[in-house]
């Protein structure tokens, strides 16, 4: 079965569920973002007490047409695509039925009730669904760039842990668990609070000692935030820099001078002609200046 | 009537209160800024509970005095202009408005009576008015690189959204309703002041789980703070790269191809022997030393 | 008198006091600087309560000794200066005298007795007199950056001061003074907390259209700080660029291709012997690689 | 005996213990990894009141089997090194030897008890011996980037300690003991975590001017966080363009001299024609796109 093509009604299902191109398609992926945002909206009402008092039942009812929705949409899907197993297993498919998993589960574990939220993460199907090709691409390009710089990161990242683990634990023996410093572990989280200039203050040192420390690692925080962010920036500088530079990498086959603009009929050197300039040979930068005619 | 020029003494005020060429229009404009930043002065100064007490009267009239001078002032902008209709609906003019209205409405709901701050706005107008050329090229300048890496930021904070909406439902269920994360839009609050390093402290986790994750909420925050820097500073530095490429305003004499290379001999459009070279034709960048020879 | 060059004592006096060539006047400006530092931790623990009950008087003794000794050197310095009049106007001769007045001043009233502190700045003075070269460089370079974008800063902090003073007002008649939001200037300095990701806590918002609000402003101002960021690293990047391209400008005479190394004897293009490069027709960048040979 | 080389067990101990290219070796890491983590977990826990009363004393049981584990390697490696007093005084010599003195010393000073989290940085050797050459890579990239920018940071940070120094002072006298501030110390912890941002929110201004004086010293260290991150960033971008300049392995076959531009026909050294310089010559940088012909 799943080497025949799809035809009939699984053919047309298919097409209006799975694809944004013809009307129907685009009509039923705007009527999801919808379903889905409202749905979230209702989960969030919910969870406020004074709502929950007087709209309580209605909410609740709202929230099972969803829930029954989605599952009839996620039914649907399984039913339509070639390879369900394929489908039910990839990473739009798990989303598709963690988003209607909690109303169920809640029967039974009430507290789970509150992860109907997770739908959130639905959007990114819609997303690609629109294929917002611009989008898409910006979201590569940022992409690549975090990438690119991920052993950077990475190092950066455990020199930070280690850091926060001991200055956790000179904090938690200098403070002690009279100041708030209860714990080992309670320290690490303050120190991580304090690094990161999140500084909630929920716990805050009070011995001279402390503040001493403290202030040492507020300015240490506060300028190391300059490496990662040196890090990325440099990246996708380096990445804009190569786009930009690309079209001067075309060469004159006289005289060999490098740097031709992408759109020059004749050498800046020589004076030859040059030959035709075909873009697969060079992909132009993003958004520069319209390159003079 | 629209299309008559303006005459007599709506020319002349139009001039004066639209223009800052002359003296008189300087005059107003200068006594503008003047009237506009004592009119917050008062409304701030009235808003603070001991001088109330003491001047209120005094500041209420005071307050009075500079509305209906601002409504005089809008009267005179709707009769000296020639299409008024299109200026009470502009930009400016609606700003124009609404820093009269609150002083009105107050009188039925004492409420919007601070909003009269809302007065601070028309010093856009003011600036624009002053010509204040070089501020003007710097604001297009950071203008143009926020718009140029809009999309990039869109990208990213949706992403940022998506994650508060969900880590703030994992705390709410982690931490609940007697730790202080009473529903879900509080903890998203909660979790939007942790990811941007704000962290005011009036809601903390409290469990160990749940200082586990605010853990790793803060590390996130603050490393992807790199990810807009990144954004930014790369377009900014892009730009600033091309103005100093702008060796590119060099002109080809016979087919008039703009942005010769400084090192040409032959345009690169039509082949044509470029004239020599001479520093005086390239606009230097803004202040590197000066270029030799 | 002021055209008479210094001789005699005042001469030697001089050379002791404000030059560090000499052995004597390093050793001057070496006991300076553990003098100052030495005074300002007196005044430091002299605020400690606990310290100030015991040591108060030790420390009020030390404090009129080295109170003499400062006001000696200012003497010294007004007596060896060639125009005492323009040393006692200019800045250091402002900082030398401030940092003496204040315990003659704590007499009358006490409360000045802090600022005695104030002689930190004058370890200013020190520095620049230990001409430490580097480090000078070092902070013209910085201080170049910062002074090409001010520009930029000022309308970036233009638009910020605008902001926070629109939303102070909002959460002010959002909130109102029960939530703590008391006056309007108390909400701006609330709005700045927030901004700039400081985030006291010791006012926050408690209604939920506030909460709303402040998650925005928390994610701009997150957002936000890219801009001067941005505008500071492509300034400091733009010049650190054209350090380095600057060996790029030299121009051979025969052929005038640009982009001579600055240790070049022939030029690449034509293969010209290429006149002497003088060094101070090009400053070689800071820290590259040693320039290949 | 320092200069004879290690022969029979003492070989045979240093290829497990130090190196990690034997099957032995690497085995001998991963255990020493695992133990030193579970050992961290376990001084963690046992800070914890809760954990600590019920499972103290098997927690203190495990600690010190780990410790007698760490005692007898730290002994192992004094045997089998050639010098085990250079060992001994090495950075990797020391911190062994820290690792496992605390818990001895616990003995004695029962506080010292939780410095055993020391144990952490013993990973630094860890992630050494197993020669991660990528990554060392990195690590050295930030470490070059942050050692260039020393100099500027120094500048930068005496700067930031001079103004925490006189804005605390004036806030110690504006605000007093009353509000929190109660000693110059104090105020200059204050001062520290508002212009880093952190703004834990024990301490806060609570008078107008307070508050006024504080909402420049945020915005000031708000925007300032500029300076250090334009620093890092733009000594990554340089290196990072440097890495790209490599064009400047080009080397002219008569005179060797290195770094010829990539368009040059001759050696700008000798003056010798240069051969045609072929893409392959080039070592292209570490990730753009393939550079086209």
């Amino acid at each position: 079965m799943p080497e025949k093509p799809l035809t009939g009604w699984r053919l047309r299902w298919y097409t209006v569920i799975f694809e944004a191109d013809t009307r129907a398609g685009r009509l039923f992926d705007q009527a999801l973002i919808g379903v889905i945002l409202l749905s979230i909206a209702v989960v969030m009402a919910d969870s406020v007490q004074s709502i929950h008092q007087v709209h309580g039942r209605a909410l609740m009812g709202t929230e099972w047409i969803f829930t029954l929705l989605f599952s009839a949409e996620y039914l649907a899907r399984l039913l339509s695509v070639r390879r369900p197993l394929q489908y039910a297993t990839s990473f739009y498919g798990v989303i598709d039925l963690v988003a209607v998993l909690p109303t169920y589960l809640a029967l039974f574990v009430p507290e789970l009730h509150a992860f109907i939220d997770v739908r959130v993460l639905r959007l990114l199907r819609v997303f690609r669904v629109f294929k917002l090709a611009a989008y898409v691409a910006e979201y590569q390009s940022l992409a690549r760039a975090l990438s690119a710089s991920r052993r950077k990161i990475l190092v950066f990242l455990s020199a930070v842990l280690m850091l926060v683990l001991v200055m956790g634990t000179v904090m938690y023996v200098v403070e002690g668990p009279g100041n708030g410093f209860t714990s080992i572990p309670t320290s690490v989280y303050w120190a991580i609070s304090t690094v990161t200039t999140v500084g909630f203050g929920d716990i805050a040192p009070k011995t001279d000692l402390g503040r001493l420390i403290s202030s040492f690692m507020m300015l240490l925080g506060w300028g190391t935030l300059a490496v990662p962010t040196g890090i990325v920036t440099s990246e996708m500088a380096a990445h804009r820099r190569m786009e930009w530079l690309q079209v001067t990498t075309r060469t004159c086959h006289e005289c060999l001078a490098e740097g031709q603009a992408a759109d020059a009929n004749f050498c800046f050197n020589c004076g030859a002609r040059l030959p035709p300039y075909t873009p697969a040979q060079a992909k132009p930068p993003a958004d520069p200046p319209a390159p003079p005619r």
